[in-house]
C-alpha cells in the first residue's frame, strides 16, 4: 500500500465513491471549479465597465486566467486598460485562484457552522496534501486567518508609505491591491512597468518581497511556525523549507548582483544601496512572484537563465507560489547526494525519506519539464522569435511566475491560447497529478524484478 | 546493502584495496587513463608533421580531447588542418576512446593469455558496469571481436561505394576512417561540411546511420542478439533498448521531416526521397553521433530543440555513445508512468525495477542537467552569442554528439577549455558517478521516517 496518501484519507475518498455521493474525479472538480473562475473572470472582465476602451474575448480570457493561476502574465496592462471595476475583478480572481477555492469552500464550510461533507473533506485533502481529515480543517482556517492578517499588515505599511506621494484613497486602493497580488504571488502591478519606480526604494521593496516570501513558503510551514513560536521545536520539514527558501533567495541575491553588476541597462549606474535592494527584489519575485523593477529584456543572458532555475524550482508546497516546490528540489538534491554518498536510504536532517516521495518529485520533476519542453516546441513553430524569449515565457506561464520578455502581447492568438494552457496545467499540474493517482487501479500482482542498466 | 554493485566484484574491490595494490579511486584511474590519452594525442597532433601549417596547443588539446571522447565538435577542420598523419592520430584516438582504454586493457589482457589482475578486474567491472568478473571477460573480448568485425564490413561496403568517385586508395582511406568515427559514434569526417555531399545517396546514409545505430545501442545488447539470435529468448533488457533506440529514432526522423518539410534552407527544396535520408540522417545522428548533412544553422529552433532532446537522452550503455542512455531515459519514464498508476514498485515488461536502479536513473539526469545549466552559465557569460546557439553547443559538449551551430571556432580560448572539461565530464560523468559511489563511506545508521510535502 503506498504511503503518499493517508491511509484515512484515502479511505474516506473510497468509501464516497462507493456511496456515490462523489462521481466525478475530485481532478475533474479542482479543474472544473478553476474553469469556472476563469469563465465568470472573462464574463465580467469583457463587461464594457471592466474595461476603458473594450478588450477583446481573447484579451479578457487570458487575463482571466492569468488571474486565476496567479501568474500575472499581461496581454494588456491592467493599470491602464481595465477601469476600477476591472482591477477590483483581477484583485478578487486573484485571491480567488491564489488562496484556492478549495480553502475557500473549507473555510466557508466551518464559518457557517456545519460539519463538513465528505466530499468536502476529500476535495480538502487532496488539495492541501495534509495527513488527517481533522488538521485540514484547523489549517483551512488558518490559512484564511493568516492570509487575511499577513495581507492587512501589508496594505496598512503600503499605504502609510505610499500617502506620501498619492491622496489617502488612492494610497489605500493600491496598497490593498499589491498587497493581495504580492501574497499570492501574482505579479499584477497598478503602476508603470510593474514595480519598476521602486526600484531603490527600501520600504516598497522590502514589504513587497516580505510578502511573497510568506504567500510563498506555505501555509504549513507559516501554521507551524505560528502554533511552535521557538525554532528548536519546529517541525523538520518547517526548517527545511525556511533554510532552503533562505539559502535560494540569497544565492539568487548574489549572483543576479554579481552577473548584472556591470551591465549598464540594469545595475551599473545604480548607487550600490539601489543595487542590492534591485538584485534582491529580482531573486525574491523570480520564485513565482513575477513583479519587476529590472527591465528584464535588459538582462544577461545568464542571469536570465539562473531566473528560469528559480521560477522552475518556484515556492512550497500549499503555498500562492508554483513551480515544482522547493521541497521537491531539496529532495531531489537528497537524493541524489545520497546516492552519491551510497546510502540505501534518503537521508534529509537526520530522518530517513520514503521512496514514495523520491518518486513523486521525480513525477514532478518530469511533468513540468516536460510541460516546458512541449510548450517551447509549440511556440517555436507557431512564433518567430528569439528562443530564450520563448524559453522564458514558457517557463514563467508554466511555473505561473508572470514575468515576461515583454513578449505576452506580440504573441499571436494562438500562441497566447497555448500560454493559458501551460498557466491552467502550471498551476493544477501537481494537485491534478496527486488526484489523479487516487482514482487509478491498483495492480495486486508482484513481478520479479530485473537487472537493467542505466547510464 | 546496496545492489547497484554485484557482492562479487565489490568484494574483489575491497579486497583489493585492503592488500593495498589499488590505492588510488578507480574513477581517478579511469580519468587519469582518459587525461592521458589527451595528453598524448595533444602531444602528436602537435608535431609538425601532423598539421598543414601547424595548430596552436589549445587548437591540438581541445581536438585530442573532442577525439578521446568521441565527440567531434571541431575548432580546426581535421580535413583541412590535418595531414594524413594527424588524421591517423585522430581515428586512433577515436577507437582508442570510444571502445574504452578498460575494454582495451581487458582485451589485451586475455589476448596475451595472463590471468587478469584483480586492479584490472575491479576497473573493467566498474567500466563495464557488467555483474560478474568472469562475464566480463566474456564481454570484452566480444567487444573487441564485434567492433572489429562491424567497422570492417562497414569500411568495406564504403570502399566499394566510394571506390566510384575515388581513386582506390583514397576510397579504403575515407572508408576505414568513416567506418571508425561513425561506428564510434564520433562525428570527424573527411569531407567539407561533415556529410553534406551524401544528403541523397542512400548507400553512404544507411551504412553510416547503421554503423552509428550498432555502435550506439550497447555492447550487451549486440552481445545478447549475436548469442541468442531469436527475438523470443532475448534479455527482457535487450528487448526494451532495441523498441526504445527504434522508437526514438523513427520519431526523430518524423518529427524533423515534418517540422523542416517547409524550409527552404534545409528540406524543402529536395525531393522526397532525399527529404527522407536526410531527416533519418539527422534523427540518428542526434543521438551523439554528430555527422551532419544538413545545414544545423538553418533548422528551425523547433527541431533544434527535438535535436537537443535527442543529444540530451543519447545512445545505450556500455556503448560508444553517451548521453544519459536510452536505458534512463526509459526507465524515468517508467517510474513516472507507475507512479501515475498507482503502482508501489515500477514495473517494466512485467519485470519489476529496484529502487536503486531509479534512484541511479535520477542522479544521472541531474547530474547531466546540472553540467549543461553550468556549461551554459559559464558560456552565456564569456560570450556574446546566441543563446540557443551555446545552448545547443553545451547540449552537444556534455553529451559528446559533437553538433554545432559553427560555434566552436568562434569561442575564446577559455570557452573552448570549458567545453573540453564539458565533454570529459560527459564522457566520463556516469562512469566516474558510478565509481564514486564504492568508494563512499557506507552507513549503518537507521534514521527513523519524515514526512515532507513536495510538489
Ligand atoms: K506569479
Ligand atoms: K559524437
Amino acid at each position: 500500500m503506498r504511503n503518499w496518501l493517508p491511509l484515512h484519507g484515502y479511505q474516506s475518498y473510497q468509501r464516497i465513491q462507493r456511496t456515490g455521493l462523489f462521481r466525478a474525479s475530485p481532478p475533474v472538480i479542482l479543474a472544473a471549479g478553476f474553469l469556472g473562475l476563469i469563465l465568470m473572470g472573462t464574463l465580467l472582465l469583457s463587461l464594457p465597465m471592466a474595461s476603458r476602451n473594450g478588450i477583446s474575448a481573447t484579451n479578457a480570457f487570458f487575463m482571466a486566467t492569468s488571474a486565476v493561476t496567479v501568474t500575472g502574465l499581461t496581454s494588456v496592462e491592467p493599470a491602464i486598460a481595465f477601469t476600477h471595476f476591472g482591477q477590483i475583478v483581477l484583485m478578487t480572481l486573484v485571491q480567488l485562484g491564489g488562496l484556492g477555492f478549495v480553502t475557500f469552500a473549507v473555510v466557508s464550510a466551518i464559518m457557517l457552522g456545519k460539519k463538513m461533507s465528505l466530499t468536502h473533506q476529500a476535495l480538502a485533502l487532496e488539495a492541501l496534501n495534509q495527513t488527517s481529515v481533522s488538521k485540514i480543517q484547523k489549517t483551512a482556517f488558518s490559512v484564511f486567518k493568516l492570509s487575511i492578517t499577513i495581507e492587512l499588515i501589508m496594505a496598512t505599511i503600503l499605504t502609510l508609505w505610499w500617502w506620501r506621494d498619492y491622496p489617502l484613497i488612492t494610497a489605500i486602493y493600491r496598497a490593498i491591491f499589491h498587497a493581495i497580488t504580492s501574497f499570492n504571488n501574482a505579479g499584477f502591478s497598478l503602476f508603470p512597468n510593474s514595480l519598476n519606480q521602486f526600484l531603490g526604494d527600501p520600504v516598497t521593496v522590502l514589504v513587497i518581497t516580505a510578502s511573497i516570501i510568506l504567500g510563498g513558503i506555505g501555509f504549513s510551514v507559516l501554521g507551524d511556525i505560528s502554533q511552535k513560536k521557538r525554532w528548536s521545536s519546529l517541525l523538520t520539514y518547517t526548517k527545511v523549507i525556511i533554510m532552503g527558501t533562505l539559502a535560494l533567495n540569497l544565492t539568487g541575491f548574489v549572483v543576479i548582483w554579481a552577473l548584472e553588476f556591470n551591465n549598464p541597462h540594469t545595475l551599473a549606474n545604480l548607487p550600490w544601496h539601489s543595487q542590492a535592494l534591485a538584485a534582491w527584489m529580482q531573486s525574491v519575485t523570480s520564485r513565482t512572484a513575477g513583479f519587476v523593477t529590472l527591465d528584464i529584456t535588459q538582462l544577461h543572458d545568464s542571469s536570465t537563465l539562473i531566473i528560469m532555475l528559480l521560477m522552475f524550482i518556484g515556492g512550497g508546497s500549499l503555498s500562492t507560489a508554483s513551480g515544482i516546490k522547493i521541497g521537491t528540489f531539496i529532495i531531489l538534491l537528497a537524493a541524489v547526494y545520497s546516492y552519491i554518498r551510497h546510502r540505501k536510504e534518503v537521508v534529509l536532517f537526520k530522518r530517513s525519506v520514503s521512496s514514495d516521495t523520491i518518486q513523486k518529485s521525480l513525477a514532478l520533476l518530469l511533468a513540468n519539464s516536460a510541460l516546458i519542453f512541449l510548450g517551447v516546441l509549440i511556440l517555436t513553430t507557431l512564433e518567430e522569435l528569439p528562443f530564450i524569449s520563448i524559453l522564458f515565457e514558457v517557463v514563467s506561464a508554466v511555473s505561473t511566475t508572470g514575468m515576461s520578455r515583454d513578449l505576452t502581447p506580440q504573441l499571436s492568438t494562438a500562441s497566447q491560447l497555448v500560454l493559458t494552457l501551460l498557466m491552467f496545467a502550471g498551476r493544477l499540474g501537481p494537485l491534478t497529478l496527486i488526484y489523479s493517482l487516487a482514482t487509478q487501479q491498483r495492480s495486486r500482482v508482484r513481478y520479479p524484478e530485473t537487472e537493467f542498466q542505466v547510464g
